[in-house]
């Protein structure tokens, strides 16, 4: 049994090879060959804090995983982070634990910026002209730069609400391989922007059909629960193509549920970005179809990356603790 | 964040303060302080194997708790054990990970005899004239270790469906406290012993009413899921007292569950262990009475042994890793 912190967790992540096992990841889930029961949960009233535990496993592999992820959100007003965690691999054939991965969150962000390359990479138009970053926060931030790896595109643009914080994620990003401008109005972004990620804790709509240009890719990230919205529905009804990371799931919370509810859409009409990955043709056929993907996040993003992760760090890393008795 | 191995936690349990801190717990839940969602499950064929993810907290209180429990049956053929896994106690307060007991399903073991224990203190005559002990397994050897410490009665008598399993494990009870008989018919334990404590994985009924001496307590805890019946349900009708850790758990899957399918009893006959603690008039009020505790386990014994080792472990142990970024 081995133990891996943050520091060493950090060094890990090779984007390329972190994006093609969350391909394999989405394929195996919408195949049917993920085993994922229902998200265990607590909920702290007064420290305004929740728990999520995630587990399953990919049938006939090696390992299960079990991820436990905290959000706190008074956690800022005394210095700390909002999000932390850990995941756990266990082994199939003996139930033993294998690896733990005290990653803080971190993984869970990877991925999650992973899954928006891999949109990317099978949605957008082939010629991108320019990125829009809606949010300014981390992952904000790892959407960019994962997207390195699927497009050659390097000129950005970002907004978020406070403006201050928009100048600051330009000033960040200065020394990436972006070019970066900040934005006051997000009609300014969809001016100029054919693959938008947003990324937002938004409970109302921040993009609206009606400014998408022609050709123009949207990935919505943020919505990762009930009662969080970032797209106006219709955009889900003037899509040529719409892609969710999990039917189930976008229907129950993701973006896509306001345009269930609203009748805009039928289930029947949207498409796992397994299948897509696939069978690309269910994805973007022309350059001037509008494309939107809804991703609420999946168990399996986290049974792939924490995969990926241990089989990096067993090759180049010590870990900080090594248990003697246990293979 | 410290991390502890199965060593350093073997040296902490102190049978009486653990027995204390298990009543405490009991109370807790009867009273319904502790908030406990349905338990995690994930099932393994082909290896014959499980995972039991355990997690809640009692309210305003330091931490909560989530425990992952594995049992492979498989494993004995590789030299293995069974059981494994580990508890993690995370921070009510701000969601970080406090600690980490890798205890290989230690704790849970000891949790279940101190449960015992603490069904015999409230619930078995004033005089025992002798323990009997069903089964011959690893927790058989802990019941009888934890009753030391709520009663004076040092002769023991155990049963198991091996004969020779039964000779072993009075070999390896030289030199414990207790002086204990191995029986080859279970009428024979019967016959001498007033506490009884089942500990099998037993699928139909061992013990028989109509051979329950006048006065016997029996405490059972093997039936820990759907399917296992250690007890005839007939010892639930002719019992005065009838205590259970849970209701609705020991109504869905324990041994009480049998009885009250077949019509022998009615849920309002049953008693929560944690009521009778906090108002002993609910259990034993006669020495000739027949009384029965049918033990399940609940995540708030989990949750308290894990905060008793946990505080036991900072004052005299080294943890085998501490995080310097965090508290």
């Amino acid at each position: 049994m081995h133990i891996y912190n943050l520091d060493d967790i950090k060094k890990t992540i090779e984007p390329r090879a972190l994006i093609k096992s969350q391909e394999e990841g989405f394929v195996a889930y919408s195949e049917g060959r993920v085993v994922v029961p229902p998200v265990g949960y607590l909920h702290f009233e007064e420290a305004s804090g929740d728990c999520h535990i995630k587990y399953g496993y990919i049938k006939a592999d090696d390992y299960f995983v079990v991820k436990i992820a905290t959000g706190f959100y008074k956690n800022p007003e005394i210095g700390l982070p909002v999000g932390s965690g850990m995941m756990a691999l266990f082994s199939q054939k003996t139930g033993d634990v294998e690896a733990l991965l005290l990653d803080e969150g971190y993984l869970t962000d990877m991925r999650t910026a992973a899954a928006g390359a891999v949109a990317a990479k099978y949605l957008a138009p082939k010629h991108i002209d320019r990125i829009g970053i809606v949010g300014t926060g981390a992952q904000a931030r790892f959407q960019l730069e994962m997207l390195k790896s699927v497009t050659d595109c390097r000129d950005a643009c970002v907004w978020g609400r406070d403006e201050r914080k928009g100048e600051q994620y330009k000033s960040d990003m200065v020394g990436s391989a972006f070019s970066v401008q900040a934005v006051s109005r997000i009609e300014e972004l969809m001016d100029s922007c054919n693959l938008i990620v947003t990324t937002t804790a938004a409970r109302e709509p921040l993009l609206y059909a009606s400014q998408l240009l022609a050709g123009t890719h949207v990935t919505a990230v943020g919505a990762d629960a009930q009662g969080k919205q970032e797209l106006d529905p219709q955009i889900f009804k003037v899509a040529d193509v719409r892609v969710v990371d999990s039917i189930p799931q976008c229907v129950d919370h993701g973006d896509t549920s306001h345009a269930v509810k609203e009748g805009l859409i039928e289930k029947g009409q949207l498409v796992e970005l397994g299948a897509v990955i696939k069978n690309p043709e269910l994805g973007r056929t022309k350059e001037d179809q509008i494309t939107v993907a809804d991703l609420t996040g999946v168990a399996v993003q986290d049974i792939q990356i924490a995969k990926l992760t241990y089989e990096y760090l067993t090759h180049y890393k010590s870990p900080i603790y090594r248990d003697r008795n246990r293979a």
